[in-house]
């Protein structure tokens, strides 16, 4: 009737103005309508999106405002599982670290995840700390809950790069591996009975909780590829094994920002360059590189063939060598073992000899990155054969690889010197035409401070935001979380995490600088970013404010970086 | 005769000319003088002093050219003991730590230290690596012998900030302490064997050398009379125990610009803090909280006595708390032994689970300086209680204390101010007019970065040039010399070692831009410079150039920086 019509007008009108589905209280008194409060709906995620592609399909409302109009972060989740509705009571709370819903057995190690997966069940990985020797395990398990570390934390990064459900310092949880249990606030549970967890809320319960499954929905394809055409940044993905570039491919990355190649020294890789580490017999030594570089020449020719056409980002060697090596103290208990039970303990003597060896009192701060390659420079060159092999293999199948080496941890020019003259060395050696682009990543504020000397032998740069934080600011991200970043956050003696936002006045100010004096003199060099916050919303609207080219992150937030950076394109008026 | 006057002119023109003393090679041929070469002398640094300071007085050169003429470094070893020539060979090198010789009989523990003095024999402190608790004995040993660590470890700084000889990273030896064992090179010796050591060379030799002590000529103090006169830096002194501020005053320091509270924290001192960590009973906290306060006040009025009249700045606790707690391989040891002699585990046990609660994986980065006064405000309030009881006493003695209070590793505004507003409620609640300084160390990439904001609560700045080293190279200092600075600057990466000649691109560069910004919105700011660096020739010429008020460095090196300071004028046309 007259007043239904009149509703609907004024609905039209607001739904115009606000961009997005409205809502609207009425009271009808004396015959006439009366118009309470008009606001726009309360949508879940999924339908508020629809909902404005709806509007803009209808010329209601522009691309623009359908862009503008959805949070970025929605579209992590989107695709994740979550729960069922039910009402069990949490367990215990952690950070929700990586998004998603898993349920699945208890298993305290990487065999008992084998074990499980091998009985088709789905495995949740309960652990202390994620080491590098689980990493290869990661992509098998359905989630996992650990101990020690925050969303800022190392294990939070590899979990949310491969898009594996975790749930990461969680309290009120002890782990007993000789007896195979767990207990979780007032419930003692054994390896192989049910867990669920949610890694958007950090909830963790008892049993096998039913979950739902959802998939991407036509709309937000429609919303990205509009997205797609108003952005000016690119957005590529990170990833930690060749597999992952399929992630990037099928997000629509436009290029792997980040190969970690340390995470592919896991698995049966591990074992080589444990070898390599504790060995100083020359023979075993380069049988261990031989078998090395075989194995990273697979790993690289798995990359460039699922990247084909794209560039690939490949840093060498990151991590302080002691990351791959166990932990001294359990050493020592093994050797004390072994002792008792009157058994050869020479071989744990060896790799405890190395694993003191290697000890660092800050390992962030200390032999890593670049200063591998001049110490001990045959692991880089065997990671820069494998590339070129792999790039000659792929030349031969008739591909387009578009190999980018990047040199981490460069304070100097003068060390990203040595490594670009091997590079060129061993290029040169190949005998081919093999076109390799070498940069480095700017993570140390004095990079950042002599960016225009550095950027002179580079052809681009990536800022590691995550270690770019971490000097910056004086502050260890594997520790800070817990030790006093929440009081911090809390007390807003910080506004956000600086691990997941950037960090404008302190770290951005140096970004900034050194933007400005590497275009100076090298108006070419690319710039990118492939820290976490290459993901992070609001940190996207100030890259693309200070001129980045690119943004790269972990596969699961390439739809949002995309959006994100549309939003910032539109709001610059582009 | 003739010949002989006119060589007298010659060389005379030459010391005019050269400003020292001058050396000629001639030869009498044909009865005429011929002069060969002409260049300064190659004398004993002391005998050139004296000549420069006797040239000066016979009108021959200016106090400019004498002051130009002496290498500053040269003062920090005048006075020190050295080794009378011998025909040793020494056992083994490492690196010449804190300068000077010394004999003694070899001490492997704090308690053999004790003994030795209480034997009337002097004490070499044998040692893996200087401990927190070992400071406090470092004042009645004759010299230390450190197996780890190197010029730029904490070890070296604290044995040179007190003038005991030191040589640390010594090659080839291995300390047994069950057996009281100490092999070197080839040689076994016990405690107890006499053992010398030189470290101005890093040499070490079994026996008891014979020393030559020396003590400052009167030239040098009427050259660094004159050099007062013309440097516009200021030079203080750094302390690590009350005590030491009577060395800065006897070598005419104008303040103290680091009094390190942690320090102080030893002997007695540290078995209160580590109930402190140790014990969650509120009561026993409490106590141990006021025992601390008693302490302090003492350290704190000993302080303010020895400088009356001159500004001592007293740095509020710096370290990760951890590093008064004891190591926990060797707690995990103890309990073992406790366990299997039946004894009672539980209170070691309690100290282990505090030792792994404060553990982190990279300290340096974590939960230290201010972070401490945010989460546990408990400790930095008793230091500020102690610190102004003491400024009380002082003034009812009729001393003139002055007090400033500087805040370690500020990143951001914020933190200061929730510290400075803590100090100031404690000088109101004090009911007395007292006048205290409040200011805070810029030694973080992002302090320098935000330090406008940061000015703005300040009444000073100190660059604490070691931190900022270490943060803006990504380098801890106690893990990158052993491991590849060494390589960098032999492979000519590295122009110096970093944390002793200040980087002056990287680190240089941002302090500039942190006092530009200071000044700009605090022209009254005071700024000063506390590292290591303050006491560094090249860099005192860079914090001359840049503005900075005053260095301040450990006590034996106050001499070389008053001379380093005056040249750096006298270059600048001041």
């Amino acid at each position: 009737t007259e007043k239904f019509e009149s509703l609907c007008a004024i609905l039209d009108a607001l739904e115009r103005d606000l961009g997005s589905v409205a809502r609207v209280d009425f009271v009808v008194e004396d015959d006439r309508l009366w118009c309470i409060d008009g606001r726009p709906a309360d949508l879940e995620p999924t339908a508020s999106i629809a909902s404005a592609v709806d509007l803009v399909e209808e010329g209601v409302i522009s691309q623009q405002q359908a862009l503008l109009g959805v949070d970025p972060d929605h579209l992590e989740t989107v695709a994740t599982a979550r729960l069922s509705p039910h009402s069990e009571t949490a367990l215990t709370y952690g950070s929700g670290a990586a998004p998603g819903a898993a349920s699945g057995v208890i298993c305290l190690d990487v065999e008992a995840v084998d074990e499980a997966t091998a009985r088709n069940l789905p495995a949740i990985l309960v652990t202390r700390e994620i080491r590098p020797e689980d990493v290869v395990s990661l992509g098998s398990v359905a989630g996992v809950l650990a101990d020690r570390g925050g969303k800022a934390s190392h294990a939070a990064l590899v979990t949310r790069g491969i898009g594996t459900p975790a749930v990461i310092g969680a309290s009120n949880m002890s782990i007993n591996v000789p007896d195979r249990l767990v207990s979780i606030g007032d419930s003692v549970l054994s390896e192989g009975d049910w867990i669920t967890l949610d890694g958007t809320t950090g909830e963790v319960f008892a049993g096998n909780l039913r979950l739902k499954k959802r998939t991407v929905p036509e709309e937000i394809k429609t919303l990205l590829a509009w997205a797609d055409q108003w952005r000016t940044l690119e957005v590529w993905g990170n990833v930690d094994n060749p597999a992952a570039a399929a992630l990037v491919r099928s997000a629509k990355g436009e290029g792997v920002g980040l190969a970690r190649t340390e995470h592919m020294f896991s698995g049966e890789q591990l074992s080589i360059v444990r070898q390599l580490l504790t060995t100083t017999d020359q023979r075993a030594r380069s049988a261990a590189l031989g078998e090395l570089e075989d194995a990273q020449i697979g790993d690289f020719e798995t990359l460039l063939t699922s990247m084909d056409g794209l560039p690939v980002v490949v840093r060498l060697l990151d991590p302080p060598l002691h990351e791959f090596l166990p932990d001294r103290i359990s050493i020592l208990r093994d050797i004390r073992l072994h002792a008792t039970q009157g058994l050869d303990t020479a071989p744990l003597e060896r790799i405890e000899r190395a694993v003191s060896h290697y000890e660092e009192s800050n390992p962030m701060l200390g032999m890593r990155g670049v200063r591998l390659a001049i110490v001990m420079p045959e692991i880089y060159r065997v990671q820069v054969l494998a590339a070129l092999e792999a790039v000659r293999r792929r030349l031969d199948a008739g591909g387009n690889p578009q190999l980018h080496l990047m040199v981490p941890l460069v304070g100097a020019v003068e060390e990203l010197t040595v490594v670009r003259n091997m590079i060129e060395e061993e290029v040169h050696q190949a005998g081919r035409l093999l076109e390799v682009s070498v940069g480095t990543m700017i993570e140390l504020p004095r990079a950042a401070l002599v960016a225009d000397a550095i950027a002179l032998q580079s052809d681009f740069f990536s800022f590691g935001t995550n270690d770019l934080t971490q000097t910056t600011l004086g502050m260890s991200r594997d520790d800070a979380e817990e030790a006093f970043l929440r009081t911090y956050i809390d007390r807003g003696l910080l506004a956000a995490n600086p691990f997941q936002t950037l960090d404008i006045d302190g770290v951005g100010q140096l970004m900034k600088m050194a933007i400005t004096k590497a275009r100076a003199v090298n108006p070419e060099i690319q710039i990118g970013v492939c820290g976490e916050h290459g993901g992070d919303t609001d940190s996207i609207a100030f890259f693309h404010a200070i001129g980045v080219d690119y943004v790269s992150c972990s596969p699961p937030r390439i739809a949002s970086a995309r959006l994100a950076a549309a939003q910032a394109a539109i709001r610059d008026g582009a």
